[in-house]
């Protein structure tokens, strides 16, 4: 097709305006250049599960094409290519510009089929801005059993076994058919926690996200027992009451996991063994709880989270178990009177969008308190049961917890991935979520259900700075899992959920936590301030910028020593005149292999 | 054959005299009846390992022939049958008698092959016989992890768990090569067995057979790591010299596991793990403790017990093993000081019968100290690793755990053996044994390496009492396994080793244990008394008796109510005439199906 050139680039407001995603009810201009012969030019666009439109663009100078474009009311994704049609005497050529894979040089084809749709995403203005206190924090995430243990007693508690000696490995015990016959428990409690407040405080840590803390037959205590219960091995509601009160006065905050696909089977719901003196799901058809689950044939087959016949699943659908999660004085409402200031939504994937909307307005009647939804992909276009999820479009989860963010970094920092590559990836991301759902991303390096940094790093010192650096420099709430800021290890679960090594820390890793956090909490920038990924050759470059301070995080990912060139940094999307100016002006720098280099610049 | 006929019995002293095993040196006459025409007749008789002696018998009146044979100085097992020899003009005839399976009618063949020869136990004089509180002892085995838990602190031990409920069923925790990769402990310590001492005294115990009590890592403690140091799960040297102390006090004697066939890979004297301060023989051919193992390529490849590689196996060859335990300040003269009335030897047939002795001889040392040991068959003819066994030949063991009895009771009462075989197997051992080591056995209905007996007999409660009772009213000392008296069920290992269930005791199984304790303290002739082992139809009968007293121990195994007639018995071998006359005058006794009847009487 050498008769047509074209040029779009999403990202450059000469071309789409404005950046990203955009709020319903807004125009969108959308300019496309087109070398060609007297060329028509049309915006295909479609919003989803309605019709597509295909609008003229009008020609402008230089070859430019434009057309401004109204969104609808309703939230949602836009999908949009170009079609050019060039009518010549012997001929009619059509030809469309759609996106290319981590390149943004857009591709030009003839065969529609080829094309692969720009993503526009329409979100609900700005209602999702989360409170002070979350925008600045820096988290840290407790499995409540292995963190610290202060008690004088133990629980007595059947088919569970508690270590005696707090350095051992984590083990599930399970019976031939791979089921876990006995849990192991460190016993982990709130007193611990609190033993250890000057600590965190030390650490810079604001938030603690703790896994579940109901009672549950488990160690993990997905399985809830009692929603209204504190499981006994932690401590009592009213030790949980001030436990809350006393990290609130250290100006900690507290999100708790929000475990509501499902339940326990040996819970007071289900109560598969009877051992809740209520009448279960499980034991009668009459039961209250009866149209909480999905029974085929009573009892014994119901649905089950994965298949896993210990974790029923709750029915969503029904008005009684949606009145007992976020209906008025229900779970969320009951323990917002303990004083929490948020949760985390287990599996968030698994709820239909009303139920994680339900339970943020339940929310909003509260002060404060954030929603964070467990979600694994970029959240923005995500589908699940066939259902494309709303969950970053407003009103529904501030933020997700960030795993492409961490998938990103370890593929960086292990040379898997291109700083260019990178920068492609999390510039995409930041295009597709709305700005203030991309800021409260709970950023994280491990969690409960990954293999541990260090280890995943074959725990290399400096691989692993370059990675804590990174977190720490980009928007979104850096989390820390326990135990990673000490240099712990651990594969994949149970070996990542290992008990912190009290005394026995890695001073080194140590160092490079803390270090980071007092440069965040230092520099108001690295919370709030726009984020631009750039590369130049094997330099990975973030940069955070307000209108009065911006930062520079440089990573040299190659072995041997670079000097970084500013001026031929690539930030894949313009910057504003006054920072492109200063960053050209930047003198160059020169970077021993694998090392990084913070700076920050007032204006 | 029909020219000849025979009668021999061995347990008629008109056929062998005296009855049984026969102390070194002394004279056995033996007389065999033979009709036949002009019979030369020979007794065949050979002690093992020596030549076989073919001596004519002297023809007495009534068809008998007669020898006075006189025993070796050593001791040893003999083997004997009889040869008979007709000339007749026309033809020779040769025959032999031997031994008839089960069956007092001894076998008459030509065949020399088909001869079962009789044996004849040689035994080293009467020194065995046991120090009197061990004759007249109640015994009780106690697995130390599991019997009682009394503590403030637990031990801060590395790979090991701890039940948080006592009610939980024991558990290997396994990898997938089938290796225990943790060990999980209930807490039993000495403390509390010394807060149940009420409750034993009561139960009639008066002897506590202890399982290994020695530093270890697993929770049965067979993996010694330390033979000089009580594991500090259990409490510390101090700790268990006060035990002993307050056990004597309390009139109850103690004997301890003696685990000398094999070490912990992670002992002080192996070291495999290197976690003791001492140079072990699997870091060094250096090692003081090298020639106590048996290495083939160091230091991976040594031989371990049944190839587990978690407990190397000691060489009893090396001269210094042997003085680490029965030399002067061993390991036997240590804990003597702390009091310790005997050893229970585990797997004594791994032994060779010189260290066994040398234990024994090391033992001869203090007072009144008692050495059982571990043999599961009848023990005066074992052979182990080819040689045979002269363990309760004197001097040696005192006496063996009774696995046979044991064995013997279990079929009775679940009628897969008749009183007849069973009178027949019981009245066989008592023939072998010498006297004294036949009543120093260590009768069992379960121990911690068999099912328990409760669940043996599928929690039959009527079995259960008719075992319990002739487990009391047999020679040997009995010993109750902890837990079986309070109707604890258990399958094999782990299951049978659950936490004693306090507070949860079935107490229609502790009062039969209760009943039948008392009537075994009440009654001397019980402990003491001469055993004879009788059937009638479906009745088994132990009798008891010593010069001025004698027991009946009645057992209907059928299901039905049947009559006994007590001059229809059969005893196997001759009553003396004053009880023969007592028992054929006792008038007919009707009983329950599955019943049994204890009566004791005065002459």
């Amino acid at each position: 097709m050498a008769e047509i050139n074209v040029q779009f680039n999403p990202w450059q407001e000469t071309f789409k305006k404005p950046f990203g995603a955009v709020a319903v009810n807004q125009t969108v201009t959308f300019n496309l250049k087109v070398t060609a012969e007297n060329p028509k030019v049309f915006l295909v666009i479609r919003k989803e599960n309605s019709f597509q439109e295909e609008c003229l663009m009008k020609a402008t100078e230089d070859n430019f094409y434009t057309i401004d474009f109204q969104l609808a009311k309703e939230i949602g994704l836009y999908f949009y290519y170009f079609k050019i049609e060039v009518h010549q005497p012997e001929r009619d050529i059509v030809a469309y510009v759609g996106k290319n894979h981590q390149n943004l040089v857009p591709k030009l084809t003839g065969n529609l089929e080829e094309v692969w749709e720009f993503q526009l995403t329409s979100f609900e203005a700005e209602i999702d801005q989360s409170p002070e206190w979350y925008r600045q924090a820096i988290a840290y995430q407790i499995f409540p059993d292995r963190f610290n243990e202060v008690r004088d007693t133990l629980p007595n508690r059947a088919d569970s076994l508690y270590y005696l000696n707090k350095t051992d490995a984590p083990y599930y015990i399970k019976d031939e058919k791979g089921e876990v016959v006995r849990w192991d428990f460190y016993g982990g409690n709130f007193a611990g926690i609190i033993a250890k407040l000057p600590y965190l405080k030390k650490m810079g840590v604001s938030l603690i996200y703790l896994n579940p803390i109901f009672e549950a037959g488990s160690n993990h205590r997905y399985d809830t027992g009692d929603y209204f219960k504190i499981d006994d091995f932690l401590g009592t509601n009213e030790d949980f009451k001030k436990f809350v009160e006393q990290l609130h006065q250290e100006g900690i905050r507290v999100i708790l996991d929000g475990v509501f696909n499902h339940v326990g089977r040996n819970s007071r719901y289900f109560n598969g063994d009877g051992s809740y003196d209520s009448l279960g799901a499980y034991q009668s058809r009459q039961s209250p709880y009866y149209p909480w689950f999905n029974f085929g044939h009573f009892p014994e087959d119901y649905r089950s989270w994965w298949g896993f016949k210990n974790l029923p699943e709750t029915n969503k659908q029904n008005p009684g178990f949606q009145d007992f999660i976020y209906g008025k004085d229900g779970v969320i409402d009951y323990w917002s009177k303990y004083g929490v200031d948020g949760w985390r939504i287990d599996v968030a994937d698994e709820f239909p969008d009303f139920f994680l909307r339900g339970i943020r307005n339940r929310l909003n009647h509260h002060k404060d308190q954030i929603l964070i939804g467990e979600v694994w992909e970029d959240a923005s276009n995500k589908i699940s049961y066939n259902q494309r999820r709303d969950y970053i479009l407003g009103n529904s989860l501030h933020g997700v917890m960030n795993y492409p963010l961490k998938n990103a970094i370890v593929a960086l920092v292990t040379d898997r991935q291109t700083p260019e590559g990178v920068a492609w990836e999390l510039t995409s991301l930041r295009e597709n979520y709305p700005r203030a759902n991309f800021f409260n991303g709970l950023n994280h390096l491990s969690t409960h259900d990954t293999e541990r940094i260090f280890s995943l790093l074959d725990q290399n010192i400096k691989a692993l700075e370059q990675a804590v650096a990174f977190m720490f420099c980009v928007p979104g709430v850096p989390c820390i899992y326990y135990g990673d800021e000490a240099g712990l290890t651990g594969g994949k679960d149970p070996d990542n959920r290992k008990f912190y090594p009290w005394g026995r820390e890695n001073e080194k890793v140590k160092n490079i936590y803390q270090n980071w956090s007092n440069r965040r909490k230092e520099n108001a920038v690295l919370a709030e301030g726009e984020v631009y990924f750039g590369y130049y050759q094997d330099f990975m470059i973030v940069l955070r910028a307000n209108q009065t301070d911006y930062a520079l995080l440089i990573l040299n990912t190659s072995s041997s020593e670079a000097m970084l060139v500013f001026e031929e940094i690539d930030f894949l999307r313009p910057l504003p005149e006054k920072l492109a100016q200063a960053i050209s002006q930047t003198p160059p720098q020169k970077l021993s292999g694998k090392d990084c280099l913070y700076r920050d610049y007032r204006f």
